[in-house]
């Protein structure tokens, strides 16, 4: 999960039946959010920006109101647990890396250094190194300096066998190149980059879907690596104006998206557009989830989004032929939902 | 446990009876760090700068060499686990912000800004609240933006009442004021800040020699707040010329100090000239920790070090009477020890 509008953590999604049935409580997440909420309306610092979307912080570089630095926060969530039932611990790395740099990405920022905090229930040598190979050629994919972290091994607190990993990202930004959501009008066309299964969210619902007896059958579709946007979205923005950018995390389409429209507007999605990953299509199968319920939990197949004007839309897909256009923006009704997806017909 | 001298994670201290009886494995993590620096040795980022002592990372800002970030990871160990079980959630938060705001003061760093990463195996709105109030009371009693966090709700990971507290600290500072230990002398005093217990390393061996059902007994002192030294240090340098500076955590005096020191100089503690707190005599006498155990797993009262001229150090007390001329710095031969600790014949 990303920080919200008021850059404070949220939980992954609002209330769903499917998540509470698997032992997450999202109104619970919800509630946390409110008190965070309450603590901050009395004091907020100076150089605090706001950060469109939410997906990051921004705070103005001392002595330099032309550029801000762009920070957040995120784990892999219990995607680990599955790692370590298969002891496959070299990709939960870059999905780490992956996540955060598409999160200060929303913003436009370019990474600069990363640190990792790595807790485990009994310290193993050979996973660690395993794990932390990840992040390192990870960051070292984005030229980004991995500056730090902390190996933390906490007997009591884990299970042996367990870890957590989470990590956090610097990059920076020139304010005037912050994305301006003001900028969208209706027409704007919406490309999407495909997904490659469930990134880092939702494992918790996938988990009580899944028996653990199945997950070797399933590794390579429940451990696919988040991807990294990075290339894709800089590809796009040297030959198209991106007004807005979306990254497709917990919450899906129908969260992430409006984070980056004015109240004004609404998201229209196609589904027929794009292909729904297999993992995911036998997830909405196996939980019977509704409409709304996939496109909350899962990011169906688009891991980001980006609105340009149709002309531009037509060239970011010549430079990025993975893209596609999924949706486009329309005029929003007070009473309208802020996103729409039409399903497909063999969805 | 902090950031070491390639700025990867480190256990907290090496090989040590006490804490392998307790079950952390002291020289499984001093193996892990090795396969990091393996990691590590191919590639280093160019604006990564080499930090003293390695308590946090710094990294040039780009387009200004004349000031750096400092970041630095950090948690706070299974001091959750005694918060947790007496219910006590709103000191947490400091020790986290604190032990971080230490880690970039030795590097003279002002913060700028904190993100929290905070895992729950069961999302309490009430306890969630609690634990990020602390962290946000005591970025704002230094100023400090906080900037984002990410709640995690993790059944299956953690247990149903335990929680896991980290977070990442970056700060800024001016290239020319990063301590250089080579300008450290023979002669030279160390003033010692009091350390006010454990702080935020030692719980799990403290743990094993506190058996839980006295943990409400020692609760005060189990739980007192991990100190900021923010202010004593500001004032110190108001007045006198400070060389260097460790933040004594895990690994203690005999393992901090000597980051901070040229390897021809050695640190000579006279123990008589301040008072262990009475949590941390306890434990050496229930653990009949010897000597240098005890000097190298706890802060034995001294949080953080400070290394000035004799006649600097006189002007330092006056700025910050709780401080102490704890030791002085010696011509080191090249087979003594970087740091020695005469007992106190009463402690």
């Amino acid at each position: 999960m990303d920080n919200p509008d008021a850059n404070w953590p949220r939980a992954e999604a609002p209330l769903r039946d499917a998540y509470a049935r698997a032992g997450v409580d999202i109104s619970a997440g919800n509630r946390a959010v409110e008190r965070y909420r309450e603590l901050t309306a009395g004091w907020k610092h100076p150089s605090q920006l706001d950060a469109l979307g939410g997906f990051a912080g921004l705070f103005e570089l001392p002595g330099d109101p032309t550029r801000a630095l762009v920070a957040s926060t995120d784990g892999v969530g219990t995607k680990t647990l599955i790692a370590a039932a298969l002891r496959r611990y070299e990709t939960v790395g870059a999905d780490l890396v992956n996540h955060c740099v598409n999160d200060i990405l929303a913003s436009n920022a370019t990474p600069l250094f990363f640190l990792d905090y790595l807790a485990m229930g009994k310290l193993d040598p050979d996973v660690a190194g395993a794990i932390v190979s990840g992040v390192q050629l990870a960051c070292r994919a984005h030229s980004m300096a991995l500056l730090g972290g902390e190996t933390a091994e906490m007997p009591g607190m884990y299970d042996v066998e367990h870890f957590d990993l989470a990590g956090t990202i610097v990059g920076i930004v020139e304010t005037a190149r912050i994305p301006d959501r003001s900028r969208v009008r209706a027409g704007d066309a919406i490309v999407g980059l495909p997904g490659a299964g469930l990134h880092t969210n939702g494992y918790t619902l996938a988990r009580a879907l899944i028996a653990r007896d199945e997950w070797a059958a399933y590794g390579d579709a429940l451990l696919a690596e988040h991807p990294s946007y990075y290339r894709a979205v800089r590809a796009i923005e040297d030959v198209a104006d991106v007004k807005a950018m979306a990254h497709i995390t917990g919450g899906g389409l129908l969260e992430n998206v409006p984070r980056t429209l004015p109240e004004d507007l609404k998201a229209i999605f196609e589904q027929s557009r794009w292909s729904v990953p297999p993992l995911l299509s036998e997830l909405v199968r196996r939980g019977d989830l509704p409409h709304e319920e996939r496109y909350r939990t899962f990011n169906m197949g688009i891991g980001f989004t980006l609105v340009t004007s149709t002309a531009d839309a037509v060239k970011a897909l010549q430079a990025v032929p993975e893209g596609k256009v999924v949706g486009w923006v329309e005029a929003r009704g007070p009473d309208e939902p802020k996103v729409v997806v039409h399903p497909s017909r063999t969805a």
